[in-house]
């Protein structure tokens, strides 16, 4: 840990009192900050080295969408620093047009140190509504409604979701070493087949938008007609310029795990497929969705191949196999899905390491947010050692 | 925070270990002390202070009708006391008759320090289950049941919405500057149109039924048909007199609004309404209740000309505005409604500050009900100085 | 407390970091530790002294069935020892199969300190549920998966109910003074009638598995055909001969009552039929489930006189009447129920207090589970005196 604390000491990062949208708004310093300081986290966890830094104090959760996973790793992570999670149950609420968002932004943040959002259903709208709440607080908080301004952090958005991207890049040091290490590592961001539909583009745009600023050779896979938000991949194919490395979209699965070293295979649904199910849902047009099931499922269909095999595997370089879980995988919760049960059990304390990386990820957030001298502070607890569980002997 | 701890010195109260039920059954000094240490909350919050006396505890919820605004007060005033809420989802406990409110009473208590519950859905009904819990808890205490009484506060009950009329106290008291600067203002509680039906009456109650005590010039406005409980008119018009003001009740809105100071212009069902919902909701009639519902409509759309716009504001003597929200805005959540947009954006910050009161005005009631000398306490707390976040650097 | 501390330290008891899924897998020391850590816990809270070991932590809990006292008691538990809980609600995860227990339960156990489980509605299930999350996170935490392993706690199982049942004999062993003192007492587990249907056969369990090793002359009551697991009515037998007492098995309700010291009369689902139901549960038969109910229900009403009425508690030796609630009470809650009015009423302290040990066994639970040195670590605390509620006076 101390070599950790020396890394972050040298950073040149300023994440207090900001939001956290997308990791592409964030310096590299802050994204090596966040890492550094969600290592340091868990290792302290481990440790059984308090992290408390707030004696009391509200993290906000809004979840338009199921979550189990983010959703305990949003109540670890604020729980670790001493927060409690309340969540805002939308279907109890009135969050609709510009107005109310701004109303019931303000009213859940009298006295909320952190507003969680998970809004990735619709193309178009989960970042725009994150914004419309930080806007919202913002105006609060100038305008003496707010003592204290909440942070907002992206559980998930349309576009991206940095705590799971942060996450993998978290897992991926951890195997490679280094974010260095990953210079030249070629690195795949693949659909696979899943026999469910409309899972939400921002995993593999999260990806693409962040690997592609370490000089990886980053490659896109994916059936035609499977396209990502073209902002993403311009932004993608001019960050890997940036940094040295290089960005392709292939069509071409097996071409794509050829040497590779890293290898996210995971299903999402096409752009248009879910522009077109934004508009059959606000239009609450049961048949056309059904419809559009039907079309999207019989799409993928023609894709089964595009599984994950252990023959597909052979072709890489040993390479690390990345899931955020869960997976559909073929013979155990499904007939066909995005990777053969051998090659998942396989890689089981890859793939759930790499999903124990996110509770800390947040925690990391929040504190490299929450405090005015991060390093100095975690440098504080580290000295004090308060144990989180408190079994000293007499 | 010294002047307001020095008033709260001379006060005369004592609030330990009562429920807060109806603000009318404490005294002046006790309500002069809610709102003092209400006051001194907020700025100890927004100094980060710490104001946590609690290590753990329980705070249980019971809701008996939605909310959003009042069950993140709940939480957020009973986590900055150090307290856990625990929600009691009625929908899967057994709360029916005396003998099962004693026994749910009992239950949840045994490690409770609060239970907060809001129960406004039946006239007639949620006072009354608030005192058979009180009566309950008081059984479990005094036989030995309870090693400790939890306190029962009205989070709005069919009578009174003291934690929301106090919040609104309080919001005068920072525009006037006082309680005794209130003496003399015209204060109108007003009805006011809504497209939507069966909103509770107790917050005018609430209003009218604390507002009459400090010689405010107050008037209740309404269409005819639109009464409150007769025992709060009764009780309204007994206080306004013996505090040297005046009650008076008017159809006319305009009237109201003439040379008022403050306006709470609010939509609520009426009586003979809320009455005839009773039954029907008890009997389980959904062809009456709709039968019912199409009434109420139609007899509130005879006075859709009861909205608050700048034509009436203008009336005013340049009145303080306010609604414990959401608010209907016409032209923005419905067509007609209880506001028009521009009083509403003209008065945001007010209705909004407003509402920030509320989470500190229930800290202050557990606070005051929890401790043995609650000044000395608060005194305590602000010369001891610890940070609610610790960002103290090494 | 002190007399109760001398016991502990006495005791040859060893509960650190293991699970606590069925009593009779404890040994008698293990028992007695359990219970005297629970009452000195209740003494602490009634004289206001913190509990408190974590600084932070998650207590996960798994309700697949509803529950009121047992979910406040895990969260009251878990609050008094500085945890939150954070409930996996069942409906928005996935849940399945063995590869996804495994997946489930290390998802959520990267910060979790406890996983408190109720699984009790298909027999053959809940047990061996709970195990297949104990044997995951023990995967996870060898593997390097989860820095720390939480610990497993049975909240009601299709087998056995422990925190009940420790919470029926610390109420016995206040009434009676000890667990020695119930050497040679006559307990009844009676059936008793209920208008309702499919009640779990896990309290009975739970109480002949646990009474029968004291030396109790335990007796179980029901009508042909209400019978329980064979291998617990088979250990029950063998623990009460080992233990010097005797174990009986009768279908006489009023022969079993004659001279009791202690009785338990509640209602129970036969096992032939939850073995129907759970086949018709999971096939999604709704029409051979209301079949199966009838049928039930018109067994039961064979049995209307199986109900604790005063005639039957004179034959008692002054029993104690013991309920964990809530009970079916003739003429309050329902028409006729397991037990009259005048025999609740007159029990009513029993019954509560009975209850309100569960809280205090749950906490007790973890406490010892989680301390290494748990006798030392509550002498520290009790000279450490931190008040729980902070009151003191400058």
């Amino acid at each position: 840990m101390e070599e950790r604390l020396k890394k972050l000491q040298k950073l040149n990062f300023d994440l207090q009192n900001k939001d956290f949208l997308l990791t592409w708004e964030k310096s590299r310093a802050e994204i090596e900050a966040v890492l550094n300081t969600a290592v340091i986290l868990k290792e302290m966890h481990k440790q059984n080295i308090a992290c408390r830094i707030f004696d009391s104090g509200l993290a906000i959760s809004i979840f338009k969408d199921n979550s189990t996973r983010t959703r305990l790793s949003y109540a670890s992570a604020a729980n670790s620093l001493g927060l409690a999670v309340q969540d805002l149950d939308e279907t109890k609420s009135q969050v609709a047009h510009g107005e109310t968002v701004r109303e019931t932004a303000n009213m859940i943040s009298f006295m909320a140190d952190v507003i969680g959002i998970r809004d990735d259903i619709f193309i178009g709208e989960g970042d725009k509504y994150q914004r419309q709440v930080a806007a919202a607080v913002d105006f609060g908080y100038q305008n003496g409604i707010l003592d204290q301004r909440p942070a907002v952090i992206n559980l998930q958005s349309d576009i991206d979701h940095p705590t799971q991207s942060l996450a993998d890049l978290a897992k991926m040091c951890d195997k490679f070493g280094s974010i260095d290490n990953l210079k030249g590592k070629k690195v795949v961001m693949s659909w696979a087949y899943s026999p469910t539909y409309g899972k939400p583009l921002s995993v593999a745009q999260g990806t693409i938008g962040l690997l592609s600023r370490f000089g990886t050779q980053l490659v896109l896979a994916h059936p035609p007609g499977y396209d990502l938000l073209p902002e993403i991949i311009e932004r993608a194919s001019q960050q890997a310029q940036a940094s040295g490395g290089s960005f392709q979209i292939t069509n071409d699965m097996q071409a794509a795990f050829q040497d590779a070293d890293i290898v996210c295979p995971k299903s999402w649904a096409s752009f248009a497929v879910m522009q077109q199910r934004k508009t059959l849902l606000h239009n609450g047009d049961k048949a056309g969705l059904a419809n559009l099931e039907q079309t999207c499922l019989q799409e993928n269909a023609k894709y089964k191949d595009w599984e994950c095999t252990s023959k597909l595997m052979k072709l890489t370089n040993k390479a690390l196999y990345m899931h955020p879980l869960p997976a559909d995988i073929s013979g155990v919760n499904c007939e066909h899905g995005e990777v053969s049960k051998q090659v998942f059990e396989e890689n089981l304390y890859d793939t759930y390491t790499q999903a124990g990386f996110k509770p800390f990820i947040i925690a990391a957030m929040i504190f490299l947010i929450k405090q005015n001298n991060p390093t100095s502070k975690l440098e504080e607890l580290l000295n004090k050692k308060i144990q989180r569980l408190d079994t000293r002997r007499k």
